[in-house]
């Protein structure tokens, strides 16, 4: 692939009037305005199905801007100058036609452009075709698509064919928003800039890995849709599986797309599927039931609005896997993740082997390695938990050791940097596409995601409940403390 | 050595009314009564030449707190508390009479005492023979001795053999201060209970080491007896050189005394020494000359009050040397001390190895290993430099690496531990000698300086000139330049 750095500044986006178009993308667009990322000629076309004129469009972004971003941030002079590169089109996307209307909007536009679907994937298709029939493809534009990208490998393939039949890979964006968090990206920095890291990045140095993004929300308005999925798919297949890659990957050889993509490959490659016999100590998946988070009543899944009443999707699973591969060879990799869970928390904890020898006490409990935890939620930080002499003169004169935390990121510093939204925006402008997933991962993590699945259907292993506002299902504390570690808890 | 934690409570300090008393062991003694460390049944005597009363003595104690504890951590009700410990007894050290004065002062205390001597090293024969005339030295007795312990290896050795004329070297308490230093001490638990540091704490990991005390005083009221010594005596033989040991040394089997002194022994064992050939390559030695400290004229090291104006005394040296064993093989040890220097400035600081390979942007130079300063002053802190992502979202998306610093030990928690003296004070009580140095590690520290005075003498090499206020001589930067490194500076 050759690497395109040529800088797009007409972008469509598709879906302006949506609750991700409304809640994150203009919100980043107004991040990027402020901080003065922008290219003067950038021009937006908005796009959704409602009959408004530009002014309307205007309005409703500026109050949208007004909801989304906090006051103490929002400079009305910012807001009228981002404003002020939108147009709109309304568009049937189903209907041939409109992308004559759309064309006509962009005539006098520099090309190539950039095409963002904040729609459905169900759209996905007559959008390619509309583009193509109007002569809006062109070689260097680019398409910009969210997840989910399919439901399992199958309808992943057919929704990458519909895309590659007018684009070529170079030309798709596929975004896990995950990847545009400033901690994410720091996680490169930290892994290939530091040695003192770099050189215990692997099973030597590393006793075991977690990943756990929990959330104390439900499933609110979305049930149909997330018991066609479940957590699984909804959460591992995209978010924790791009997480796991940029912790195990090899060292890229350069910080280039192209690099980057086929390190996380190899990744997807070397993961250990399950199979029926590794489901009992290896997969545990449960379903949450009435409960309470923050003392406020919960209902549980089967009873929430909408819900089916034998529902059987699990909204928790969490999974001990391998990967298969000279670095990683015996490391645990610990995945967990679920909906009404005590607490909002997204984080990565790295392990490191401990010392065999502890001379500091009679407390053999402390002879722990140390750790370091990259937390994307509440807060994005990165510390790193090192073991120090307690403050002052002991009384008994033995010398003690006590773990302390080193915060290299501030969460005070990232207040103004609010969604990875703004770096994802720059880099599809800028045609860097290093931080989105070709092809290839997706369909690999789909597999993953499949081959788990039907071993775990063919296992018999029950789904287990948990009340909501817990810490998921008993059996998956179990599964990480049969091997005696413990999940990671602040 | 059998390990004794008999616990003493009755203390003679000798030299009660010397500088080093007034303003360094009476505050800590406060500070240890402010913290609830001292047992009640502790009594102090304090041994002066002057003829004064007990309530006299208490006077200046009272005095002295007043001037060298911060009026906010002083509390009358702790200073009283701490005094009614003190009575005095007026003695004249050389007079073997005076021992029985002072017999009777104590003879109703508990058994076994500890002596501290601070007081003048040519006084140690008399008052370790008047002690033992007196039968005041027992078994379990401890005696403490300050440096300097002697000029060379002879007379070091001289001393030595007068004090275990009369007491076992399990009795002897021979003092370096640095070594009570919070920071110091943690040291040995972050080398000994962090994998991440211990895994890397050689020639594998290690690229060089520096440790550098400089100070920005000139010589003061003491020029005679500065310039009989230099500052390879005064600075490195005890305060470097016990650095490089605890840096420099294998883990012990266990924290006690004789682990830890006999692992201290080993490393200067296999310091390498100067010979003439190495000299140039590897010493450089200076003196201060006329100049300006903080924009304030001081004169020259000749030119100070009472010097002799043909000195070729050292005020600066600095040394690169290795430690040959397994673990340190071809790995610089940089050491650099001097007086009238820019700053106030003790520091180590350990340089890992960076890899090999930058992904991050074209500047090479950027291609740095991690580095660990661990600050003894002008505050007492440990920081690591880890590399990290430059905050925010890069205009070009192309992600650079910044190193940005993370304190262990903030200096805010230190403010109450002014000094080192706190921690060794309890050690002798407590009878700890982990901190202490045994006779062989002062001896081949002071052979090493004798050799490598030796050597530079055989060698020609000049002493180089550098002004007070100033880096030192020129030729120290190349000494560390020639071998592509850099003095760190903050």
């Amino acid at each position: 692939m050759i690497e395109s750095l040529k800088i797009i500044d007409s972008f469509v986006l598709y879906g302006v009037l949506g609750d991700l178009s409304v809640r994150k993308l203009i919100p980043a667009w107004y991040y990027l305005e402020r901080d003065s990322m922008l290219s003067d000629s950038l021009q937006i076309l908005g796009v959704g199905r409602k009959e408004i004129s530009d002014s309307e469009l205007k309005n409703t972004l500026k109050k949208s801007l007004e909801t989304y971003v906090p006051s103490e941030y929002l400079d009305q002079k910012i807001v009228s100058t981002l404003i002020d590169r939108f147009s709109y089109c309304s568009c049937d996307l189903q209907n041939p036609n409109s992308y004559q209307k759309l064309k006509l909007k962009v005539q006098d536009w520099n090309m190539p452009m950039a095409h963002y679907l904040a729609i459905s994937p169900r759209l996905f298709e007559s959008v390619c075709d509309g583009l193509s029939g109007a002569g809006l493809v062109t070689k260097e534009c680019r398409i910009v698509v969210e997840k989910p990208i399919g439901y399992d490998l199958e309808s992943s393939q057919e929704i990458n064919e519909k895309l590659i039949k007018h684009f070529d890979e170079s030309q798709i964006y596929r975004i896990d928003h995950y990847l545009g968090k400033e901690t994410v990206q720091n996680l490169i920095t930290l892994r290939f800039a530091n040695s003192l890291f770099s050189s215990q990045w692997n099973s030597k140095g590393v006793e075991y890995v977690e990943i756990t993004s929990a959330e104390s929300v439900g499933i609110e308005d979305r049930w149909g849709y997330f018991d066609g999925m479940g957590q699984l798919r909804d959460m591992v297949q995209s978010h924790l599986l791009q997480l796991l890659c940029l912790i195990a990957m090899e060292p890229p050889n350069r910080l280039d797309d192209q690099s980057i993509r086929s390190e996380k490959v190899k990744v997807l490659e070397a993961l250990k599927s399950l199979d029926e016999e590794s489901i009992a100590s290896s997969f545990v998946s449960g379903q949450y039931t009435d409960g309470e988070v923050d003392g406020v009543y919960k209902p549980g899944y089967v009873n929430e609005e909408g819900a089916r009443p034998d529902s059987k999707t699990e909204t928790f699973v969490s999974i001990k896997t391998e990967i298969q591969n000279w670095r990683w060879s015996g490391v645990p990799f610990y995945l967990r993740t679920g909906k009404r869970m005590e607490t909002k928390t997204t984080q990565i904890v790295i392990h490191f082997k401990s010392d065999g020898h502890y001379i500091f006490n009679e407390n053999k409990e402390s002879l722990n390695g140390n750790t370091l935890i990259i937390s994307l939620h509440p807060t994005e930080s990165i510390s790193l938990q090192v073991f120090t002499k307690p403050h002052g003169v002991d009384k008994h004169s033995i010398i003690r050791s006590d773990p302390m935390s080193l915060d290299f990121i501030k969460t005070q510093q990232l207040l103004n940097i609010p969604s990875g939204y703004q770096s994802l925006l720059m880099d599809i402008l800028n045609g860097n596409q290093s931080l989105f997933l070709c092809r290839e991962e997706v369909e690999l993590a789909w597999k993953w995601c499949d081959e788990t699945l039907d071993a775990f259907k063919n296992s018999n292993q029950e789904l287990f409940y948990y009340k909501a506002g817990s810490n998921g299902p008993r059996e998956s504390e179990a599964l990480i403390t049969n091997n005696g570690y413990q999940w990671y808890e602040e």
